[in-house]
């Protein structure tokens, strides 16, 4: 049972202007509890303390990736393309704005330390006893199912995963110019109204018309950009990897005994990796920020101390490392630990390539689906084989190392000279 | 002692494009724990509910409201106006920079709910023991009293009271066009560069020349569609009766010796009106979000209820009343009863003119220092005196009244035909 | 006959993104020499000379009338409005097309001093011997009279008629917004994309949903707003006032039989007031402006002086009057005889409300179809009804007189203190 | 003599808000009638056809280079940058604004054809007998020679030079911005306020602060954009070599002693290239367009039908052209003449990138003053030495052949099938 609404609903958005929506399954699912909670979960983490108008959430990006599928679908429709499945309509739609759902707060940090997964707590979502499920299945019983074979991408249908999850998709082209919006920063900007007009399916795939290369062409450098002004900003990584440390040391002590003055239930269940869906709905970020405020009592100095660093921003200081020289790292290490410091927490070497945003570079072991142009004789080929600059940006390799170090040990009296100087103390 | 940075530091800034710390003083201000805390207070309150990229916190609006202030200053100074009080030039941007500093998580809520007042808090902050204070007594000892004394507009200097707080001043421009951008609004727009350029120091108020008439009416247009758009939108009204409600609910149960089952330190003190500094530093939105969230398992039912609602978006519905039937009214509240709900929980009558924004009405007990045109032979006029489109907005009475009530209740079997059909269910 | 082009058509547009043409006959008019003839006439006439990015042509803007037109009847159609005659489709977009094909070079100045109507012009081009007659013709053999029809307002249906011409048409939404756009003001911004959602055909009549009052308050403010800071700005007027007079000039000097050391034909023909539209295709902007070039030559003083002044931007000056001192003004007069001036080619006392843009005043003799509120009991309320802000902004009676005079006679040592003093020189 | 005006003015700017003046000579300069002669040449030529917003005249670019140069300025004397020669101050900012003041109508077409160049006539315009020459002998005799000395790049001082004409200086980026907004692409743009943060004088040179080089790189890729999607759009291309054609046409016409029936004197003098700075006023696109629209008439077959065809915008049609395969198109010559066309004025191979816009390459014979980045030590590097994707953008080869042709030769029934298809008709 499939229902259109009896009257389109909007949303204002800041990025698209408006979210329209005609079916009522997708008006249920958005306002699911479960839907509702990705409000209360940054988009970028902890990017608002770099970019402070980084505040928008899961729940704006998450209706914004809809909003361009729907568009996209809407060409395709209006276009009468051959190859459109049109009976995947409402798949792709649910598809688009359920697949962050299973996001947790802080999601990189929670789940390098904890070893989960927000694709999998997506499908979870779509498929265990929740509201959303419950709607889902009101479509078709078998509906959930597709849905989580589309965000596990297992559907077999490349034209609906292309849509969702490709070097191409609504998720990207949505996240980048979300980003930049709420950043301020102009990098992320390309013309989505002309990429979306160039889009089309063909013989089961996603492609783009060659003369849209240029556009995505566009779209791949503000990628580019976004990538180092944006995710990989240094004072973002510092952030990361203070919040990283603190659940570090949070799991440490868990492990070796150590009683919480305050461990709400559901942060219990993700340390012990006990978590049921039911309890995955209470962990939010503002509970996340809640805990790091009572921790700052903790009666372990590192755990509060961190938390304190946190909650104040008094965050890392960092140095580029032209090169990895170890024993001059170890040396560093060394003297942290005579002023008193613990260098598993208060010491990082950072290489930002290991993060979930990733240039575009066809042929890596873990790449999306490739954007092919369509030419007017009907031929496919990969862009990077036609667009000189696309090859170059795919040639590009990635990051620096940087060093990260609390300001009080780069000035503390027993560090020596050549290390302050390296430190820029 | 002042001193200025050795480098200009900047913060990327959607709305400003950047804002500029010049000052060291400033810039240690910003760094202050009781500053950062700004960040996790959103500026909108609810508003997010209705629209949701307003997300924004106060701290990226006071670091409007501060570069504001410097550019109007700087403004002053690259035209040396004689009458512009050099010395103050630290004092203007601190109390730019400050006077939101002592705001509260759901601020006009919690006030109306526990009688606190922002204004109070932020002269606390200024004045006792807090990193802000010691910042502000490197100034000068007396520093931190005359920021406070701008900040309580007792000052005696209304050029500094005008910069910050007049019908023109540097709060409401950054709030408007911020407000405006987050949401997603193009009301809130009109020309900042315009304004600071025709805004000037004279015989000691902050005036504005003749020929920049047009663009002030430009910006109190905005006020008058930012009002009616955002601020009073009934879904935001919504949020915010339920929030009172939820508030108002604890209150009457801490009063009658109800013991929660989660209670917090800081909010325990905030209900026995005892909180000191130190403990209206925790207080904050997350705390907040993270109460309402372990509240939704009291045995208290109304309150457990009305937090399930709030977190889960089950706000209250509303309908617009012509006129005030109150036997009609009387009614409604008399069958909200059969049907077993608390009426003084779950039924309001709201009038939306007693919130704290108001549209420019020169002449009203409470009235801010108004807008006067500087005109060629230097006479000043009251700008409602020269602008017919201001003494039009200003005429115009205010507000409407909506009655509020839950969607179960509209639909439950008891209610009589006549009201349902009121309620539209 | 009426095809789809095999391939929708796209023109980059600063002020819509794109303009997507779908019809054959609408790409064929687009090509027409007539339409192309557009873009050597501006947008705004003399405005360039205040709005140095007022350049554009009344190409973009026809093209941008057809594109909101083709938006509103798109979501007609999405919607499936009952009352929507879906048969006028193609008339409408042409008659928004085409509804100002029959402008000339500065046409507010020539229509005023050689009589001619642009509206009726445009009827001629679609209805005589022309490229875009044959185009249309090509639709059907009456399909030319249906659109002068509409063009002139008396074809047999206000919702088409409505669409094109009416207090909230597509013409006035894209010139608000485009002039905003190339004058760089902020003024004419509203929010286009709720317009356009809130606008439907109601029992025929183009009707607002009551929910979309805000917006339509909006777009009125804007009007309001661009009226006096762009359409009447003082210095335009100076230029529209300059041009007036070299054009009045040369009608004084035709009648006398004075021989024109340059007077190309067309221009002969418009004086002779014997214009086909054949000559008419070639009065064009570019050919004015060379013709005041070379009339810089002519032996007439006063024609030479005044192109002279045109060309080099050399306008008149202006003081506001405020009231009509008649004695005192015909002093002025007098002495600017006396100074050797000819007042009636040097002096102009302007009241700007006789220009064809007009504040939104239901009831005035020449009032356009008035914009009506559709409520949920579906009745029909004319807006001001409703809204202060809109009764306000129609009560507000139009502007000011100004003097308009030359610099070198405010300066002329033949002029006295007090009137020198007026002048303020 | 150097006087700043009593109060500031200000032109409202699309691409800045506003543009700021201060300095009684640029006041003056910009009403001179050299000046106000810029409004009457387009700065992108015939992009207008291609991009219908492209009106903007070289009087709103060459303001646009003033306010940028202005900002700059304003920032080294914020800063007090020791390396700013403070004295230059005027200088910088007079040649910034007259930079382009001798370009004529359609200049790369008219350069091209006659052997002018607008650097040279600039800088007659600034030393010989024009008003603009007056206003700079205010300043100082030897001002003027000054001025041209920038303007022809050989004034000592590279700091002076580099502001206005280098890789990264005000004249690129103010065209990029502007020709973005007024085209209404995405691509040009680029973050210029930070950039203006980041370039500093050191050592007789502009630098950029080591930071700034994403902006920097954001710069450059924007003109790479820029350069593909604009400057060099086929259809511009067709526009621009259509224009040539009638331009040869003419030459050769007059070489011939062929009698034209109109000919205004300034054009007769290009023709001789005997201009003199008097004549060369009167050329403006104007008069240009008025004289193409006259010659539709002439007698003369092949210029009477480019004219034709350029005015009513029958463009050539073009092919891109995978390698030259000149036997291939000598044959598709021969048929032209067949079909009873010149080749030599109806058929053209262009590759453009002999147009005056460059992608940066350092190390071209031609190139400008490279961007060089000041690291923390004081060192200096060339940009593309650090910056992988700068690297990549210098080294790709520039441009595509395109065959140029009229569609009414590609559908006549001399043709060939095989260049039919070809052809694509």
């Amino acid at each position: 049972m499939k229902t259109m609404l009896s009257e389109e609903k909007v949303f204002k958005d800041p990025v698209h202007k408006y979210i329209y929506v005609q079916d009522e399954t997708i008006w249920d699912l958005i306002n699911a509890k479960e839907f509702q909670r990705l409000r209360r979960i940054r988009q970028l983490g902890t990017s608002y303390l770099t970019f402070h108008g980084a505040e928008h959430s899961r729940f704006s990006h998450s209706l914004g990736v809809y909003e361009i599928t729907r568009k996209i679908i809407s060409q395709f429709e209006r276009n009468e393309y051959p190859d459109w499945p049109y009976e995947e309509r409402l798949l792709c739609l649910c598809a688009a704005l359920l697949h962050d759902v299973g996001h947790g707060p802080f999601s990189h940090s929670v789940e390098k330390t904890f070893g989960t997964h927000h694709e999998e707590w997506s499908c979870r979502i779509v498929l265990e006893d929740t509201d959303i499920n419950r709607i889902l299945r009101r479509v078709d019983p078998s509906f959930p199912q597709r849905v989580a074979g589309v965000i596990s991408k297992t559907y077999p249908n490349d034209i609906v995963i292309g849509l969702v999850s490709s070097q191409l998709d609504a998720d990207r082209m949505d996240y980048l110019l979300r980003d930049a919006y709420f950043t301020g920063v102009n990098y992320g900007t390309f013309d989505l109204e002309r990429i979306l007009r160039v889009v089309r399916p063909y013989k089961g795939h996603i492609v783009v018309k060659e003369s849209g290369m240029h556009a995505v062409e566009d779209y791949l450098m503000s990628r580019y950009q976004m990538y180092w002004q944006v995710y990989f900003h240094p004072v973002t990584r510092s952030a990361e990897i203070l919040l990283g440390k603190i659940l570090g040391r949070a799991k440490v002590l868990a492990e070796e005994g150590y009683v919480f003055a305050f461990m709400p239930y559901p942060l219990q269940k993700l340390m012990e990796r006990k978590l049921t869906v039911e309890d995955y709905f209470w962990l939010d970020e503002a509970l996340m920020q809640s805990v790091f405020m009572q921790w700052t009592a903790e009666k372990d100095d590192i755990l509060a101390d961190l938390c304190r660093r946190f909650l104040h921003r008094i965050l890392f200081k960092y140095v580029a490392l032209e090169h990895l020289d170890v024993p001059f790292l170890e040396r560093i290490r060394d003297h942290m630990t005579l002023a008193g410091k613990d260098s598993a927490y208060y010491m990082e070497i950072d290489f930002p390539s290991d993060l979930p945003y990733d240039v575009y570079r066809p042929g890596d072991a873990d790449e999306k689906l490739p954007i092919m142009l369509l030419d007017r004789k009907e031929e496919l080929t990969e862009i990077s084989r036609r667009s000189e600059i696309v090859r170059s940006i795919s040639g590009i390799h990635m990051g620096q190392y940087h060093l990260y170090y609390p300001a009080d040990f780069a000035s503390h009296e027993s560090v020596p000279e050549d290390i302050k100087r390296f430190l820029g103390s």
